[in-house]
């Protein structure tokens, strides 16, 4: 049936008159003969405004009762685009997550998708309806409401269209697409027609803002090609899908930064089996998520430290989690440092093919820049340094690497 | 388990601070040893302010899409209730409508309860929670949320309370309960310490803004007696129960008045059967209820006119759904009057009692108000008169039957 999988944020529904913008543009999609399945965020700063109302009421909301609260802001939206359709001869129905057939754990804040169940969505698409989907939320076992955190909306599209089996879930922003970096940072920074999930990921994962990755590895593990494109232009936008062999493979995609990086050193642990288990299980059960993970084997004793980042927000968290644990095992104490930022440059063979590295290492010492810690995967290297300091990194790499340039091959 | 249901406006709970002190209010009763369920409406003028979003999109939101909209106010009064009542340390659980097992209709707008399964209140309160319930929604058995329609959430709170089989349903406020009369039009109304539920419905259908009468009736149809009380004030409230045998029966207990009366008077209609049996199946059709009814057999040959009144909001759909019904049996046409108001005396017996009627018509005449169209049942006597004379009607008759004397008999 042609079917199409489309996300609107936020940003594209901030008002009445964005709404029957959308709506338009939905429309226009299915006179073009496609069916629709249309995931909406929460109209602008919703989200943020029903927060600030649960704050008023108390400093400690429980996280049941903030998931059933925030999740009717996607219940707003969705209704309203499904008038909005419905006002320019569309027939829409919308959907909250439930309805939709999300079937979530119970991890409040933070669920994970279990099974959908779309027969409700199936039905509207038989009936020749759009249907509306309240995007980042579902519904237990239990009949409980949850949300999906962070880069909930879109997780909630790719799922949908992996249920579903559509050919290709497209993603709306407030962004033309992936870029070789953040063109804030630098206007000469360039949009990528494609890139694969890998590089993708390591692009999101490293704070590309355009995509949260788990949204991304969703669309990966069940093949779903994503675009990524503006909701307020006709601008082609990115495509992220599997490898391509007409790509060459080994040249820098682009850089990525994040500004909301801490760091926490585990400082004189006793070096033997269990102590970095001991740390991870502590904070696994706090759901704070550490990214890069720093670890050298003792040289000189019995002694060993151990660093790792998490988001900023999460710090306080992580280290009440840590702590206990740390006294535990015997360790001399902890270090914390706020003020991190990283810079990425990702592409797939980045890390084994000689000089991409050395070219970093040199582009960043060259600026002045002090790196604090580096850390790699296959397709990506990273290197951590002052927050301050990381716009002027982006910029020194763009050039480095001559992302510029339609054809860059990075060497 | 000592069952209290309690409801609370949405001037009750229009901002976090209200919020706490109705938490306070309920965390206090809970101490002195009550299992509370809590039903809410949407904080203050939230429901307007959907209301709203929605004519910004489209001049006819479609019903079903509305009912999803709204029902999101409740949702958040009941999260954020639950979230003040845990800030103070009482274990609190939010349920929206479906949780709470409230199976409606699927007359959106205003579906009708048709069962009511609390398998989840009653948990939680075994788990010794007070359960704050979204009021004024329901889910359909094909899983669509609804709204009740006017008079929504009190009549959630007393349904809620005829299936837990709670002694008593509490209907907090901004008023201290059940008056005379209106206190904004006569400073000599005086509240009324107990009513049967006879008088109070129809001091609620003749415009008595206190309780709808749907919650009222189905207070009496279960046997579950309201106490209706302020939510600002520890006043004690007016008590809604079956009929008493301490209460001298023979007297007017209140006078009630509705200032949003239209009037229509279909002209020449054929005199033979089935023409207002068609007239009042086209309003059905068109959801409208028709309130006043009055029909004069003709005297004078073979056509009638026929009377009826409806909300002033209901006129154009009124006027809409009867024109065809009138042209098919050839009438002569339709006249329409948006300018009415009512007054009514209630009390048991009043109808039956010598001097009442007569009493109530002299009382007009001698203020100069004209009577429009009169109608009564056994407990009630209702003059339609024009608008801008209804305050001064009622300040006459509560004057004329000695309503601000605490023992006043009427006669």
């Amino acid at each position: 049936m042609n079917l199409v999988v489309q996300k609107y944020g936020g940003s594209s529904l901030a008002d009445a008159e964005r709404m029957r913008y959308v709506a338009a543009r939905v429309a226009d999609r299915r006179a073009r003969g496609h069916a629709l399945v249309v995931v909406v965020s929460a109209m602008g700063d919703t989200t943020d405004a029903l927060i600030a109302l649960a704050r008023q009421v108390t400093d400690h909301p429980e996280d049941r009762e903030m998931d059933l609260l925030l999740a009717t802001g996607e219940v707003v939206s969705c209704t309203l685009l499904a008038m909005a359709l419905r006002a320019q001869g569309v027939p829409a129905r919308s959907f909250t997550g439930a309805q939709a057939g999300i079937l979530t754990d119970r991890v409040h804040g933070r669920a994970r998708i279990l099974r959908i169940k779309p027969a409700r969505i199936w039905q509207a698409l038989e009936q020749q309806e759009v249907a509306i989907v309240a995007g980042f939320q579902g519904i237990t076992a239990g009949t409980d409401i949850t949300t999906l955190g962070r880069g909930g909306s879109d997780t909630t599209a790719v799922a949908l269209a992996a249920a579903l089996g559509a050919p290709m879930c497209e993603i709306y922003t407030d962004v033309e697409g992936v870029f070789t970096c953040d063109p804030r940072l630098e206007p000469r920074a360039r949009r990528l027609p494609e890139i694969s999930y890998e590089e993708m990921l390591e692009m999101a994962s490293q704070g590309a803002r355009v995509m949260h990755p788990r949204a991304v590895e969703l669309g990966a593990i069940y093949g779903v090609p994503i675009l990524v494109a503006s909701s307020f232009t006709d601008a082609p936008g990115t495509i992220i899908h599997g490898a391509s062999a007409m790509e060459p493979t080994n040249k820098v995609r682009g850089i990525s930064h994040d500004m909301d990086v801490a760091k926490v050193t585990a400082l004189g642990l006793p070096d033997r089996p269990g102590v970095a288990a001991r740390l991870f299980a502590a904070l696994e059960a706090a759901h704070v998520a550490a990214d890069a993970i720093v670890q050298n084997a003792s040289v000189h004793g019995p002694e060993t430290d151990l660093t790792f980042t998490v988001r900023k927000d999460d710090l306080q968290r992580a280290v009440a989690a840590v702590e206990p644990a740390l006294a535990a095992v015997g360790a001399r104490g902890l270090q914390t440092n706020e003020a991190l930022g990283k810079v990425s440059i990702v592409g797939t063979g980045v890390l084994n093919t000689p000089g991409y590295a050395a070219r970093m290492f040199r582009t960043l010492s060259e600026a002045g820049i002090n790196i604090e810690l580096i850390t790699t995967s296959e397709i990506r290297i990273t290197c951590m340094v002052d927050r301050d300091r990381v716009p002027e990194a982006v910029r020194a790499l763009h050039a480095a690497f001559e992302l510029e340039r339609p054809e860059a091959l990075g060497t």
